[in-house]
């Protein structure tokens, strides 16, 4: 072979590279490589809802109920709770709180207990100064669900990501806990 | 021309194709090439709201009203509606179910009828399990207007786009059918 | 050196480039260079929220109390107010509106003001037309805080930024004006 053709065939297959190239990478941009096993950050939290029901119970309570429920069935549909929720890294109320979670739930289910909530994670600390803003179904009927988180501040700029929640604990309508699992895919 | 020549022309155009692939590489990374036009994903769906007035409507009946409206204006401000509705591949009401719309509605213009709006789409289909995050203006007034999808879980894992809504059946407040064209941008 | 080695080397050099091409695009792919103080559009609003507080009032208003404080402390916990608020590019009231504000915002602290709000700007004006979708914590006690911005339509096409809020203006509850710094990072 001469030693042109072998430099033709180096060029060649540097241009063939070149096209792969810009079309792996124009299928990049269009579809960026976000994975639901791969976040860029993950964290578990524990939401604490004690719902004040009257009375004197103003210092527990982190929650209270807008509207009453309608007549529409038996599962509370049309009431509206607004929450001010202390979040904690473990299972128990009284640990340190690294964030509020203030927003609101409603029951929307005629035929069982559902809800459809937002809310924002405000941190404060010395971890994370910032929020997260979070959205979504809460399908009380299934062990987990998936809400979707929305954007970010602080520490937290322009992320997204998905919320894994699941019941922790259930007293009545008096106080339960979820234990949120926080998966970002957009890290800035 | 000598060899050398030849190899140094080759080598130098490889190296401008590098060039000239980064620059075009890193506008790509900083403006996505997202157009209206070109979704990654596009379906149409069809969202009946049946709205209870009490009495004995409970069967039918797939929203309900969680406050009242106030005195401000006559077009409804105020009124905060909360629903869990079928949505149907086409506008019969009573074709299969691919997904219920979970959210809230409320008027809010003192001067005619309009509203804001935020929902989950739940699908349970053969085709589709997941969510997707839906909120946004609700101009009535105009025959088309678009919401945000703001984010997905399941099978729109991440997904983002925009829902194009139009009045497509109107009864009274008794029952509305919207058309939702649902585009979406951001697949993965 | 003989020819061949040259062409060896040249070709090397050609696929090392390509390789760290490659590995960098991945890089970019998954962290985009979004940074705080580099938004891809920017502007400042001003809102202006007339509270109706019954009677004679329709005209001025702008927007009304769906429901009333609970009695979980008192700072208005639970009190949700819609609006449909004029948004205008200077602090004052009666200069010409470039946008809308359609959402509610409700209280959600038993020991001091604080808010929750969620809201679409409805553009109209010969420079924009088209929405962008807003959420997020208002913590009132704060000088300014940020909410996301979550999606847009129109001109605003699948935008996503950052809101910086600041009280401008605060006449009991009657009035208050809100001075909205909107930053966009994701731009098409």
């Amino acid at each position: 072979m001469s030693s042109n053709t072998m430099r033709n065939i180096g060029e060649k297959s540097c241009l063939i590279l070149l096209v792969l190239l810009l079309t792996s990478q124009s299928i990049w941009a269009s579809r960026k490589s976000l994975k639901p096993n791969e976040p860029c950050k993950r964290f578990v939290l524990f939401y604490h809802d004690i719902l004040y029901q009257g009375g004197d119970d103003v210092d527990n309570s982190t929650s209270a109920s807008a509207t009453n429920n309608t007549k529409l069935g038996n599962f509370q549909l049309g009431r509206l709770v607004v929450f001010d929720d202390p979040i904690t890294q473990d299972r128990n109320l009284h640990s340190p709180e690294v964030a509020r979670a203030q927003g609101f739930y409603f029951y929307d289910k005629k035929s069982e207990y559902n809800a459809w909530i937002a809310y924002t994670l405000v941190f404060n600390s010395t971890e994370y100064k910032g929020t997260l803003n979070v959205m979504g179904a809460d399908l009380m009927y299934a062990k987990t669900r998936d809400v979707s988180i929305v954007g970010g501040t602080g520490d937290f700029f322009m992320a997204r990501g998905v919320a894994t929640l699941e019941t922790d604990a259930l007293e009545g309508f008096k106080y339960f806990r979820l234990k949120m699992d926080v998966k970002l895919y957009e890290c800035y």
